[in-house]
């Protein structure tokens, strides 16, 4: 199968066959390049990560459950280097191609599992989301998406980056495609669909306005599938302030990841993404107390909004894809802006899926739904019957 | 010309002849990869720079000058990342073998021309020094190598990092080779001999004491050829005042040389590299405003100690080359505390010449000669008189 969108990490392609007859039999999956697969190196996005770490010897948990499940892996995805990063630019692999508008980044970290998706290399794709890196490049290439509840799903085998905010997502083009797998990796067929929508104003007033425009379509669809809507407040302490804590406990969480790695091999970066770790390894200790208080509030404020039955929509980002290739000084407002749509599934821990179906200057922008934590299978009913009532 | 102490940039070799019957006729020499040879790129020792640098039209003045007097250039060297290093360990290109003591480092960020005279490989070598990029070298390798008066050697073409602190400079095995290259480099001959030695009591004291030890030969052979010998302080205000005055300038500085590119295109360096152009781009106005009053001090200080005929000798490094491939939480103290010894050169502009001679553990390092500003000449005059008196 050829690449042609640079989806894929060089080399050799990891393969392996799935068990016949499973659930998923007849699908293939692609992996990000996080994820271990017994026998190959895990590149992890940068040319001195392998170089430090041992060949797995044993399939990732969520490897090994798309295999057990039927479905065939043909490989290893380019991902942002050591899942920092959000816009999907890897300057050791190159960036992968956004077949949904290939002049515009398609999102990362987990990049290359998107645009595999994207283009149909695939029917399904691992990747690994932290701050965003599964629910940005759904947005940004048009694709279902999932962060599930943090702690739902097995990471054994996972590169970690903040441990306390990652998880192991996956992308489809397609809902039922979409439903198929989540069966298999929440172990839960979809649940029965929420009653309560709440819109977070906070939130479409942050985005882009043609794209809170452009969502209301699929708005009216959402309300119409689930009955009652209501506008609220998702953060009443401030979008920016979620952002600014989760900004200050996963860049510490992180360097506490990847300190071993960068002290004994002093590996080469990205500027970007050392600035990056220092940040983390500079963060003043009152800051991080603060967004460890911080984090409890936004947990809160979402146990009070959700109870069962209940979900929230908002933009999953504040614009479509940004063009590709454009210098640092203009990324970060961006990066920064994303954060502030995307900070409370690593500071709340609740499972949100992004929904693709809008557009903006025909790039791709999705809306996301959010649950209270542990309702990943109600989000899942939502996205079957939203791309049923498209 | 095999290069099997890995000092040469990777691919085809630059290579121009010299001007016939010049004053360097029969002499050849390797350039640093900072400085522009016409038709190659100026690769500055990360694969990022480059392809953001245009290919050079001409020659930087030092290598036409070198051409000129009729010396051939046989190649371009390996340097520390855009010339931040000061051991010569580069994760792009390699750390090139130190002939002289092959476990440990060549000391950077000229390591490759100092490799390739140590070598054998040529005659002599162009590299930069800004906080010690010549001298640090020339002790680890057991080379005559010189920093020139700030000002003197004109360094158009040559790739900036701290301009207030940069300086041409180069090697030679033997000293008669360094004075003729001197000659010609300075446009002056070795000028009269000094007739005043002070001794740096509180940098023979830094060091460690069995390279003080092992220079006390090399210190009365001095004494000797200079006549009368004073001890006195270098630096009555602490070697690390100084040393903290010049790791707040150059940083600074460098971080205003290479902002433009990191900004434009994000390039992966090492980790290390990147946390030092950080910390230029973080230091406090507070600390840079304190440094460039420490910087006068200093000037006042050498001012005070060298008049004209007295010249003041040091221990280059504070120990030998360092054991290749240290993890990075090792290297630290050992980078600051050759910078102790190094400082004064960034931070003053006066000239100093290191000269061979001395081991420790097998492993050479160098006796450092330091004169007053436009004095260069005369320390030429004084590495003769070592050699021939050895």
């Amino acid at each position: 199968m050829e690449d042609r969108v640079n989806a894929f990490v060089p080399g050799p392609r990891a393969h392996a066959s799935g068990k016949p007859g499973g659930p998923l039999a007849g699908l293939n999956f692609a992996v990000k390049d996080l994820f271990d697969v017994a026998g190959v190196p895990t590149g992890g996005g940068n040319h001195d990560w392998a170089k430090y770490n041992a060949v797995p010897e044993r399939h990732s948990w969520a490897v090994q459950t798309l295999l057990d499940a039927g479905a065939d892996l043909i490989g290893k995805t380019i991902t942002d280097e050591v899942s920092l990063g959000i816009l999907g630019e890897n300057p050791f692999d190159g960036t992968p191609i956004n077949t949904a508008a290939p002049e515009r980044v398609p999102g990362g970290s987990s990049s290359g599992s998107a645009a595999a998706v994207a283009a149909g290399l695939c029917d399904t794709a691992l990747g690994t989301d932290t701050g965003g890196s599964v629910r940005v490049p759904s947005s940004f290439c048009g694709l279902y998406g999932i962060r599930p509840t943090h702690g739902r799903v097995d990471t054994a085998g996972m590169m970690p980056q903040a441990p306390s905010s990652d998880t192991t997502g996956w992308f489809a083009r397609e809902a039922k495609t979409f439903a198929r797998v989540s069966t298999v990796m929440l172990g839960e067929a979809p649940a029965a669909l929420p009653t309560k929508l709440v819109i977070a104003t906070d939130a479409f007033g942050f985005a882009d306005p043609e794209v809170a425009e452009a969502l209301q379509p699929m708005v009216a669809r959402l309300k119409r599938i689930v009955g009652e809507a209501r506008e609220d407040l998702m953060a009443p302490q401030g979008l920016s302030v979620w952002s600014r804590a989760q900004r200050t406990l996963q860049p510490v969480e992180a360097w506490q990841t990847f300190q071993p790695w960068v002290e004994a091999t002093n590996p080469r970066m990205a500027f970007s993404v050392a600035a990056g770790l220092l940040n983390g390894a500079q963060m003043p200790a009152s800051e991080r107390s603060w967004a460890a208080l911080m984090r409890q509030e936004a947990r809160a404020r979402l146990r009070h909004l959700l109870p069962p039955g209940t979900i929230l929509c908002l933009p999953t980002t504040p614009f479509p894809g940004p063009l590709r290739g454009l210098p640092t000084p203009q990324l970060q407002p961006l990066r920064d802006r994303i954060n502030c749509l995307c900070a409370q599934g690593g500071l709340t821990g609740s499972p949100q899926v992004s929904l693709p179906g809008a557009t903006v200057d025909g790039a791709p922008v999705g809306l996301s739904i959010i649950g209270g934590r542990g309702t990943d299978a109600a989000l899942i009913a939502v996205a079957l019957a939203m791309e049923e009532a498209a």
